[in-house]
């Protein structure tokens, strides 16, 4: 065997690697209608003091979701938390520590991706001044390529609201049609479909559940209070289906 | 700089890794309705003289996508060949060459998709013995965990085939709607809906365009030549649709 990874080498030489994970963590503040993401202070080289997705670099045996479920463990508390591979962003000469007089090895970054109730999510306080939710319009320039892999994961947020369940992840238990647009408008932006033929659209693929209680929420008439109906969704798992 | 990474190889050491890539290639043969995967017989160690994915090791220098494409280059030659990055699957254990007493490096293996044109690609001839399109109800045990990321990728083209007009690339350029329905058999199993109700969802959607020409097959009346209109798609581009 070893002859074979000799002939290789001498073919023409192999790249060697350390894998990294960084994590885009979304969350949105209902109450003041913000999408979030999560991001860290650096405190090492490079980019010492610079914003961050939360990310470390793989260890000996450790499976590449472990080592993300690890460093998001040490960041936040959170419940259901789900990790999805985003994309594999490899180089070369998307870190500095790759340059010729430094380490000789590439850093190759697996991103994963999750969106979370921001109110099951509690930063861990030891770690308060160098962790925080950040508005997605306000994110500042990152460490890395991190823009870009942030950028990449925004996309796959919208394109999931739209064709998955993924909205009551984060909605509360329950929520009036109203609650659901709005959180629509605050990930997609305003103008992404006007409300009464989203409202339409949503009752309409049946697995919306009238819980027959209103709200009275400001000046208008009372509104339903709405259940996500995960049983009567089942038929629609893993079909694309359009929301708006 | 290197104080940084000291700390960390000191707190707990990291992973090495070789980075390959493999490409999971589909095409389909319109004419025997079968859907079929490129399939490479390894010469060397490991699994050596079994079938695989096209793939190889990423050399120093390289991009990802581009020593999937230079492997490529060497098996097949093929018009708009466009790679999609799939899902990296990173192990520890993927691999026997990671065993403890081999090289103490573990080999990540970033995947790539893609669907061609059949009548398109030909196989480099200096390689036939060695390189295969393969059914995909036949295809044997691979070598590595290649038949996990096979899987994988046959579930992305399924995927894809129900909301993206993938199926338009690889149809000659006028097809008929019996022709169309047949792929999509052909890929999503006999039962995945019937003729009448995908005929009549794919002409709401008014991107394919009735060419005026009509073609006799068999014993039928003439069937209406279509053309996949892709400016009349272009307001779908980036939405999800439902096909079927």
């Amino acid at each position: 065997m070893k002859t074979d990874e000799q002939k290789l080498v001498n073919k023409t030489e192999l790249e060697n690697f350390k894998v990294g994970v960084d994590n885009v963590i979304f969350s949105v503040d209902t109450q003041l209608n913000r999408l979030l993401v999560l991001l860290i202070k650096r405190k090492d080289e490079p980019f010492s003091g610079q914003w961050s997705l939360p990310g470390t670099l793989v260890r000996k045996g450790e499976a590449l979701e472990q080592s993300a479920y690890r460093i998001l463990a040490e960041k936040i508390q959170v419940k259901n938390l789900y990790l999805e591979q985003l994309y594999t962003f490899g180089g070369p000469w998307r870190d500095p520590r790759e340059s010729p007089d430094s380490y000789g090895v590439r850093y190759l970054s697996v991103s994963y991706f999750a969106l979370v109730r921001f109110e099951d999510a509690n930063l861990i306080a030891k770690n308060l001044s160098s962790i925080t939710w950040y508005p997605i319009q306000k994110v500042p320039k990152l460490a890395f390529d991190h823009n870009k892999i942030l950028e990449y994961g925004y996309r796959r947020l919208r394109n999931k609201l739209e064709y998955s369940p993924i909205a009551f992840d984060v909605l509360p238990e329950v929520f009036t049609l109203n609650d659901l647009y709005q959180l629509y408008c605050t990930i997609l932006g305003e103008n992404f479909s006007d409300y009464s033929n989203f409202r339409s659209r949503l009752l309409k693929l049946g697995f919306l559940c009238d819980t027959g209680v209103k709200v009275s929420k400001g000046a208008g008439r009372p509104a339903s209070l709405y259940r996500f109906d995960a049983e009567a969704f089942a038929p629609f798992k893993d079909k694309p289906l359009v929301f708006i």
